[in-house]
């Protein structure tokens, strides 16, 4: 099926370097023996070998994308985001997962250096706290974009959102509702999307004078809905007073709502919960859950526009670029209490 | 970073064919020359290149995969559990979307082709019907596995469920528990799974001998919450007595279940509702949703595990292999009648 450039030199009977000229449009090729290649080029659908034109421009055309986790919805609409843009061009993209771990975040860098990727686009897994990979990457000639999670003490290209102002505007809203004890379930520690949400939470609590009550801070590593249920069963044990819960992402907060309704607690009258994320699920429970909008599908196309604007930049002197994608809230039932703020 | 073999000769002062040679092992380097070899490839972590390599195994170490779909649960999980295999070889998948259009599914296998992928798993998009893309593929030296909606005319290598028997099952759950007017909201007229799910419904509905009315069947395109909810209006309006509801995908039977509910009726006492996939947010929702679990994960592994089986008989003469992944019910509130059957 697929012919080389010495098989259409052998039917045409001219030589390869003939047929290669042609090909791309050379000068120093008789106009008639072009269109003779061309013409036959088409006919027999002659595909240009891509290893070999690797060896030609050296770009490989290839992209890495490391995600942290699969079935993810915020995830798969940057997925959905990236592909939308790289199938305007011819860069295909290699998907990797490090579920959450440093060693398969760190093999896949290397495996993705080791094939040429001409872009590695990475989400920082959770356990990270070693940058090397991520320097190697740098050092070598892929353009290497973070998006969401990333490393703060790393210089970088990112396409980030503001999580402490996402935090602090979400916390906020359960303040201006009447929550004056707010349980905050927190992801990570390691993490500095992790830190900066939680940064945000506190900020609100401190702009509006609602007491900190290191109690009702509860840190989350699963980011389950089973985490959530046995979160809130936690703070129920302890018979804590909470007026409202703010968690990290969705499924935290989907499955502390399942725990509160279990034990006959009325939402948001009781308790308001508010998650981050906006995963498509939150408009399907009841009561429907208030959430952070993230935009993905906007990031994921803004890390390849960035990619692309990187390689053309290549040349020159690198400067890293950071994009701040805006988020909004979105209030649904959990946290609506026919109260305009 | 990338030293070449040339670095490593030049570092050494032996020839490039002796550095090779030493890599790989033959016999004629002597020992002492092949240690010094390896150790300083070892110190200067020497990554050989792979397009070199193509070169000369003729094989990329490249699949692409193509989904009709990217934010959808149970397409998640194939990913899944294709990755969970991958990562164990030194294959890398290749992600594309042909958003259920002929055209981009075509675009994308030629993209494959002229890559030299290794393989191709894909699962079908529901606006073909010509296949002429796939025989191409199949002439070519790449692996070409289809997973979840196949092509029964076209001999292939498959992964699939039986959708036939998993949609009889459903419609008899719901017959036996009381159900004789059940709405089906059917899945598109061309692709395979679509009709054998509705034949599977109409064998169901003889067995038991619950008469079949074609009002009642209701052709779904889009597969969303949004046309879940206009299809159950559209019966309701109609008038059309029902007691129950069979959709093939669970955003479908989501959306019908809220317009249920808005207008009033109990589920399950007034309608029964069963949805197909089992998406996680089935859990989720108030009152839970019934649906067909059909493993992803597993398909996702089988998918992998066959292409690495097709790669080693290469040599020999093609077999086509297809595999059954098994299904069952998983049933939640939305059909528990609290019979036991």
């Amino acid at each position: 099926m697929n012919l080389t450039l010495k098989d259409i030199a052998q039917a045409l009977g001219i030589s390869v370097a003939t047929v290669s000229k042609a090909l791309k449009g050379y000068k120093d090729v008789s106009p008639s023996t072009r269109k003779k290649v061309l013409e036959y080029a088409k006919k027999v659908q002659f595909k240009p070998n891509t290893q070999a034109a690797f060896l030609r421009t050296k770009q490989t055309k290839l992209i890495g994308l490391i995600l942290p986790k699969i079935d993810h919805d915020f995830f798969a609409q940057i997925l959905k985001g990236i592909l939308n843009q790289a199938e305007e061009t011819d860069y295909k993209i290699i998907i990797l997962c490090s579920d959450e771990s440093y060693e398969n975040e760190r093999k896949h860098i290397q495996d993705l250096l080791q094939l040429n990727a001409d872009g590695i686009f990475i989400s920082i897994a959770k356990s990270t706290n070693k940058f090397d990979h991520l320097v190697e990457a740098q050092k070598s000639r892929t353009s290497l974009i973070i998006f969401d999670r990333y490393v703060k003490i790393l210089p970088s290209h990112r396409i980030i959102i503001d999580d402490k102002k996402a935090a602090f505007r979400a916390t906020e809203h359960l303040i201006q509702n009447g929550c004056d004890k707010i349980a905050y379930f927190r992801g990570d520690l390691i993490s500095q999307i992790s830190i900066d949400r939680f940064l945000g939470y506190k900020k609100a609590l401190d702009h509006y004078k609602v007491p900190f009550n290191r109690d009702l801070v509860l840190t989350c590593n699963e980011n389950t809905l089973e985490e959530g249920k046995s979160k809130a069963a936690q703070l129920l044990e302890k018979k804590l007073p909470i007026n409202g819960v703010f968690a990290v992402e969705d499924l935290l907060a989907l499955g502390a709502m399942e725990e509160f309704k279990k034990e006959g607690y009325k939402i948001p009258k009781d308790i308001a919960c508010m998650g981050f994320s906006n995963w498509n699920l939150a408009d399907l429970v009841s009561p429907s859950l208030s959430s952070v909008e993230q935009n993905g599908f906007l990031m994921g196309k803004k890390v390849f526009q960035l990619f692309i604007k990187d390689q053309k930049n290549k040349a020159e002197e690198k400067a890293f670029t950071t994009e701040i994608i805006p988020t909004h809230l979105v209030i649904r039932e959990s946290t609506d209490f026919g109260i305009k703020t």
